[in-house]
């Protein structure tokens, strides 16, 4: 497997293809931005730490019959993927409130929901990724009904497995991001990354707060943040 | 019937008891706001226009079977009705992109939609009304699944009557919003107003606007707008 030109850079990511069409190249970048690209800055480490929990996360669905984009780590920023059309949804999983949530309905931080919240929102930079609903998602043809129902499940599943095996680390996973691809073959797949970039983790006894919300917040000492992510995640704490 | 104490006074609308506890009577203000109540302003004679204007459209949907809280018109500015417990929930539904929609989205305004937009506001002034989906509502409490339901399927009746009426009257219905409350007997009921402050109608041949998108976008000839709404829908130009 030969590596070849860049396909995409994001904020977090550049995107590889490499000589099979079906698989691609994610390299994990140190850059952090948060409010929409307001905020940026870089968090030492945190590429190599993002690819080894979220391929981490990745076998550990796998493992549940969860089919993800994850193919294998290259090296410690590297890793191979199948190639998808990522679905322009991303949909947020919430089980204790926090961020966002805490502002739209005005309900204070860390209840734990009742039932888990599902919410879509337009991958959108331009518009700063705008929470919508089915009607919208149906009018600007992100996804058509039966996608969006699989997605959905997926999602919900995702949320129990991920939530389960944080639990036995010793950390709640408190909301999350996801997003879905489709493969040449049109299947519905997961894609992206599940990291402390895209999750709030919090430690269960402290609730002390393991992921990008201390960048966000000023709150210091980002980088043991994710290490110690990492090191309730694989058991590791080298990187 | 007779008139008793305030009960509540809202940006648009006072409401007062009477002497029946199933009835009150709604006073319509010339007071007009924009933009979360950013934007503060008179219109005159608005009140008078759209007590006028929002009784005709309660009698049409009653007509189609629709139940509305409307009894009868008392005078210029008051409206008799019935009493119901507001339900939280400020439903819009969207025929032609307009307003926030467009702001969302990022698409054109004035694109027919292929099928009305359904949305979902938390009637809440200190959070700005924002967008909420079904998650959010039942962490809420607003409504359970079967009302939320019934108030979907209602409001998509209420759109293809008020739609198919308007167009007679050579009005575009763009968009609107309405608000359900339950009666004391457990019925859920239309409530509110539906008027050229609730709604966005434009003349389906110039596509001026007919509505509070005048005073918002400071367009002028507010007064006009409003008055020749009224003379569309109840054929009489005098207020």
């Amino acid at each position: 497997m030969e590596k070849k030109e860049i396909l995409y850079e994001g904020k977090a990511k550049k995107i590889f293809k490499t000589d099979n069409k079906d698989e691609l190249i994610v390299y994990f970048k140190d850059d952090a931005t948060a409010f929409d690209g307001q905020k940026r800055g870089q968090i030492e480490n945190k590429g190599i730490i993002n690819n080894k929990i979220s391929n981490a996360f990745f076998e550990v669905l796998e493992k549940k019959g969860i089919k993800t984009h994850f193919i294998k780590e290259l090296n410690k920023r590297e890793t191979l993927v199948k190639k998808v059309d990522i679905i322009l949804i991303e949909v947020v999983i919430r089980n204790i409130s926090a961020g966002s949530l805490v502002k739209r309905l005005g309900i204070e931080e860390g209840i734990e929901l009742s039932k888990p919240i599902v919410e879509f929102y337009y991958k959108n930079d331009q518009l700063g990724d705008p929470l919508i609903n089915r009607s919208h998602i149906e009018i600007l043809e992100l996804a058509d009904y039966e996608q969006l129902d699989e997605i959905t499940v997926k999602a919900k599943k995702i949320n129990r497995v991920l939530r389960d095996f944080s639990k036995s680390k010793g950390v709640d996973l408190v909301d999350f991001k996801l997003e879905f691809g489709i493969t040449s073959s049109g299947e519905i797949i997961l894609a992206d990354e599940i990291s402390p970039d895209t999750c709030r983790f919090w430690d269960t006894y402290t609730k002390q707060k393991l992921d990008k919300d201390r960048f966000r917040k000023d709150l210091g000492d980002v980088e043991s943040g994710y290490i110690e992510m990492l090191q309730r995640i694989t058991g590791k704490n080298k990187i």
